[in-house]
């Protein structure tokens, strides 16, 4: 059926939230235009404010409405380790662990050629300032265990190789609390070729 | 850790939508504020201009920006058919079903005495005013098969019957394509107590 025009449109705009379709966007717009108008007004107006105030912290370009993200920012950090990831949400995830004291940097994505992403685009250049900062004294790399991802780990462990500072990359195996029948063959087969002696 | 203040209240802001938790609203989050711009910007747009034009449809209750809403003002509708419905997604199932070429009446919801719903909340009112119009021959009760819905359903058949106007309850049964098998046992219950000869 037709939807009325600024109806349509809502729909057609909650569509660009990641994982909506269009059965899920109407029952969004639904929901906000009856009893959720209060959550729509917010919602608009958080949205307008994120645009005008968020963007990348200049040292780790991790999302922040500062200068510099509160992590950064803070004294009680270890500024002699730099945890690399890809995206935002990674930081949350390790931060969320809470068992790093160090710094980050986040690529925004990883390396990849063909969809022209190429070291300028994941930040490669501040990155390198960063070492020559002189201040940091190892680099974890915390991509995520895709090609991609390892292409791009590789990529920055040669980086901080040429400067003789000690570049790590984050263990993978088979999960905690994961049972070995339910792990995948590629899990697997990285924690037997990972294995060290007891 | 801690969001940048805007960053939490977009978050937060997200969470208004159905379905959405804390991870999935941080997803869209950092996907609208970072290669979302543009989705962002035009979300807020359409949420403001669909909060200020969007309203309900004198007759039907249908969600529209015009007085009427688009079935109650084309002309190529049975305006003697009434088919009731809980919400506009069910006006839209309806629809789809390239079926009924008859009008509709929204109820926003189904009579639920606790949850503080009565007659006046679901446009009892409207509804009845609409059987006295004189236009109306069949009403049809496409309330869900809930207690609350079918409680809903007998409410307005009775209203009907007040004013000699035939009222009908879609048929309930296996889903065409179902198979017995996977078919729950309320379902089966009520295909077999509805069974007709053939």
């Amino acid at each position: 059926m037709q939807h009325a025009v600024s109806l349509a449109r809502l729909i057609d705009a909650l569509r660009a939230l990641p994982g909506v379709g269009p059965k899920t966007a109407q029952r969004m717009a639904f929901h906000l235009l009856q009893g959720g108008r209060d959550g729509a007004r917010t919602l608009a107006a958080a949205l307008t404010e994120g645009l005008a105030s968020v963007r990348r912290c200049k040292r780790c370009r991790m999302l922040t409405d500062a200068e510099l993200c509160s992590i950064c920012s803070a004294t009680s950090r270890d500024g002699a380790l730099l945890c690399v990831v890809e995206s935002p949400a990674d930081v949350v995830a390790v931060e969320q662990s809470g068992s790093y004291r160090g710094r980050y940097f986040v690529l925004h994505g990883h390396l990849s050629p063909l969809d022209g992403v190429g070291p300028e685009q994941i930040g490669a250049r501040e990155f390198e300032a960063l070492l020559d900062s002189g201040e940091i004294r190892e680099v974890i790399l915390a991509t995520n265990p895709t090609v991609e991802g390892e292409a791009t780990a590789h990529f920055l462990g040669d980086r901080a190789a040429a400067r003789k500072i000690q570049a790590s990359r984050i263990a993978h195996g088979v999960p905690i609390g994961g049972e070995l029948e339910y792990v995948d063959g590629g899990t697997l087969a990285h924690a037997l070729a990972g294995r060290h002696s007891v």
